[in-house]
């Protein structure tokens, strides 16, 4: 396997220069506002609604960015990426809008309304086994093999940045309503999209409070930042957030995240699926289980937005029906279950 | 029971007043596409995404527009509104934002989330039996005893133009990506909504076909278009759309659509279920079935939009989760029984 030059840390300027590249291709998606939960919470309470992205997550910044980056015979070439879906459909609709050939690894268990959009956006998918085989192996193998660019899923500065346009226009919509933000809680996977969150705040907004929020027992980021250190998460907890399922916090995205980022948040599923019903009920909005987190960290209390104006990033909407329709009828038994 | 005085017909400059009204106080909702959607219709879909709207549906427009009509002795008195529950929640919010109190009259049998949604307001709920009693009639009691203003649902020059908005903002926002609009296709139960969106395109857009979409069995604007005048439904056929059971077209918004509106569709409830899972897989929305009978009268090709570029107003989300739940896991069942 031959390794890949080494990248330099992407800065405030690149989510600038991303929110060029994506204006006119990625949706400004709406900040959506409950009068009702906001009375509840005693604060104002912000959604950054990206199911309503283009391919349902905030995937597909990062990845149209990144794209918009290859020169001719890379593009001639293609590109693959590794992914449990979101990434996956991010880089395949990227890569068709610019008439780049994509192959994406995709684990045998990923949703399968996940793994059909990503077919149906054109993309060659490699199906691999989740416990068994290595997903950055089968892509750098490929890459190597047919001369692809591997497009990472955050550890790539392209990608932050692109990511980071979510905070930036975050910031400017609530500017819009004249309100100022004091905190932002972002899903946390593998530190791409709230890496670029910090890179958006840095000059924008450097007092608001930002926090990663992951699933119990798969907090890897939340641990690390308390520890100084990236540590691994212990194996065998299962979490029905798909897309939040990562071992350890990106080498990129870790020494970003550790200086700008204020503190890791878990929530169990069941937080996680009352706030996919929340999501229903006050915003009309699908939101799948690992792009619900962040809600679930403010309605479960574990942040206090009392008198505060808080943006929460719900970062995806790619859940199959059967998922979503036992988290509406069956709360508990699915938070346990699935 | 006294009779209201007559009102004057609606006209577009009311609509571009209803607007300048609505300004920061209704969302500005987006218009939502999916490419894998029109690829499949040959054509350009735009949703106008209603659930988004404060209290889930339109209807918050036209009762904030019409509440701001009135004069200081009224709003100290207070309001009156009977619906089955997206009315009741727009009137309720509407009223609250303007100090104004408001009383519902519901069916006992409305969606339990409308009726909660609609006491969190902070309205007064008055039930009554959908079977044997007439609503218009205990709406207009409570008015005359109490000295209310009585809200009407849509035979309202104010309301309507209120709704008009919908269309406004959708030609606009077309106009920023660049695409002129061939088809419009709406909801219709009293008819408020399409006759607002009529007079906004007049002036605007006079080459736009516009068509009124209900659920089959209640399809009296269809039958009225059709027939010259308006008729009633026949008795007893069941449907889900609980938004859109109307007995007959509205006075003053029939006089309007019979010259606006290009003709009626009717859609059977699947495929009414059927546009809501279409609605959640590709665009992350949440749409009640009412709310879904113009994106349904589209998906099951009732209205052919092939190298065409039509907006589709998906007018509310208020549902259920275990009704919603019920069209995501049997979709057949459902269709036919709920």
């Amino acid at each position: 396997m031959t390794s890949s030059p080494p990248f330099e840390p992407p800065r405030h300027a690149d989510v600038l220069a991303a929110q060029r590249v994506l204006d006119g291709y990625a949706v400004e998606t709406p900040l959506l506002e409950s009068p009702l939960l906001n009375e509840r919470l005693g604060g104002r309470l912000l959604i950054k609604a990206e199911p309503l992205q283009r391919t349902g997550s905030f995937k597909f910044r990062g990845a149209f960015n990144r794209l918009c980056r290859l020169d001719q015979d890379s593009c001639d070439r293609g590109v693959v990426a590794y992914s449990s879906g979101n990434h996956a459909q991010g880089v395949a609709f990227a890569a068709r809008l610019l008439g780049i050939p994509a192959t994406i690894v995709m684990p045998r268990d990923a949703p399968a309304g996940k793994l059909s959009a990503t077919r149906a956006h054109g993309a060659r998918v490699v199906l691999y086994d989740r416990q068994h085989e290595n997903r950055e192996a089968i892509g750098q193998d490929l890459a190597n093999r047919h001369g692809l660019t591997l497009i990472r899923p955050y550890d790539d500065p392209w990608i932050i940045a692109g990511q980071g346009t979510v905070a930036l226009e975050a910031v400017r919509q609530a500017e819009r309503i004249g309100t100022h933000i004091d905190l932002i809680a972002v899903p946390c996977g593998g530190g791409g999209l709230i890496a670029g969150c910090g890179l958006a705040l840095v000059d924008l907004l450097p007092e608001a409070r930002l926090f990663a929020v992951e699933p119990v027992g798969h907090d890897d980021t939340r641990r690390s930042l308390a520890d100084g250190r990236r540590t691994c998460n212990p194996p065998g907890v299962r979490s029905f957030c798909d897309a939040l399922l990562v071992d350890t916090p990106g080498d990129l995205t870790f020494g970003i995240n550790r200086v700008l980022v204020e503190g890791g948040l878990a929530v169990d599923d069941a937080e996680t699926a009352e706030a996919m019903r929340a999501a229903f009920t006050h915003f009309k909005l699908v939101v799948e289980p690992g792009g619900a987190v962040a809600l679930a960290a403010v309605l479960a209390g574990r942040l206090d937005i009392r008198e505060r104006a808080c943006v929460v990033v719900c970062s995806g909407g790619n859940v199959d029906p059967k998922t979503f329709g036992a988290v509406l009828h069956e709360p508990a038994a699915t938070a346990r279950d699935v």
